[in-house]
C-alpha cells in the first residue's frame, strides 16, 4: 500500500508564516500547504487566479470595493486572476494553496517567498 | 462580508454516486465535488493529471502493476497522466477533484458522467 499525501503530517513538518511548501505537482501547478497568522499584503496576479482551501483555523480574504470573503476549515475560494487580494488571519491559519509553477506569492519576484518542497 | 465555498454544504445538496459537480474554476480547471461508493472502472486520462483530496471516508486508487493508494480525510494524491487508474471506496466518501473544464471523468467521452454545476 502507497502513501499518500498527508496533508497535516506535512504541515507538521515545518513552522514561519506565509512560506508555502510545495507537496506535489498538477498539470504544471505547484500544490502546496501553507501556515498563516497576521495580514499578508495587498497584491493580484497577473497570469492565474489563486485558489485558497482552509484546512484548519480562520482565514478573510479582503477584496476591491470593502468586500471580504471568510472562510472556516472546509471552505474555498478562487480569486481571480488580476483581482487585488489581501489575506489575513486573525490566529494561525491552514491553508492548501494552488499556483502555476513559478508563481510568485505576492505577484512580485522580487519579494516572494522561496518555493520549497517537502 | 461574502460567503465562501463551503464543501461540505455543496456534498450535502445531491445524492449519487460517481458524479462529480463543479464548485468554481480555477485556471481552466474545474473544481468538483463528487460522492463515491464501490469501485470505478479502469481508466486513463491522456491529456491531464488526476486530482484527488479525500474531504470524508476512505479511498483506494489501484494503479499499475499491484500499487494501491490508501488515502484517508486530508490526504490527496496526483494520478500522472497517461497513468492507468482504479478508485474505489468500500462505504461512501467525499473528494474534492480538480480536472481541465471538460474533461471526461471515465476518459471516455462516451461514457462519462455529464459536468453539474452547483
Amino acid at each position: 500500500m502507497e502513501p499518500a499525501i498527508d496533508l497535516a503530517a506535512k504541515l507538521a513538518t515545518f513552522e514561519g508564516h506565509w512560506q508555502p511548501r510545495t507537496v506535489c505537482e498538477y498539470n504544471g501547478h505547484d500544490v502546496m500547504v501553507v501556515k498563516v497568522q497576521g495580514e499578508y499584503r495587498w497584491h493580484s496576479h497577473a497570469e492565474t487566479d489563486d485558489f485558497f482551501l482552509v484546512l484548519k483555523g480562520l482565514l478573510y480574504i479582503d477584496l476591491p470595493e470593502g468586500r471580504t470573503v471568510k472562510l472556516e476549515a472546509g471552505q474555498m475560494f478562487v480569486v481571480p486572476r488580476g483581482v487585488q487580494h489581501r489575506p489575513h488571519a486573525p490566529q494561525e491559519a491552514h491553508l492548501l494553496l494552488i499556483e502555476p509553477s513559478g508563481t510568485p506569492n505576492s505577484g512580485d519576484p522580487a519579494t516572494a517567498a522561496p518555493r520549497r518542497v517537502i
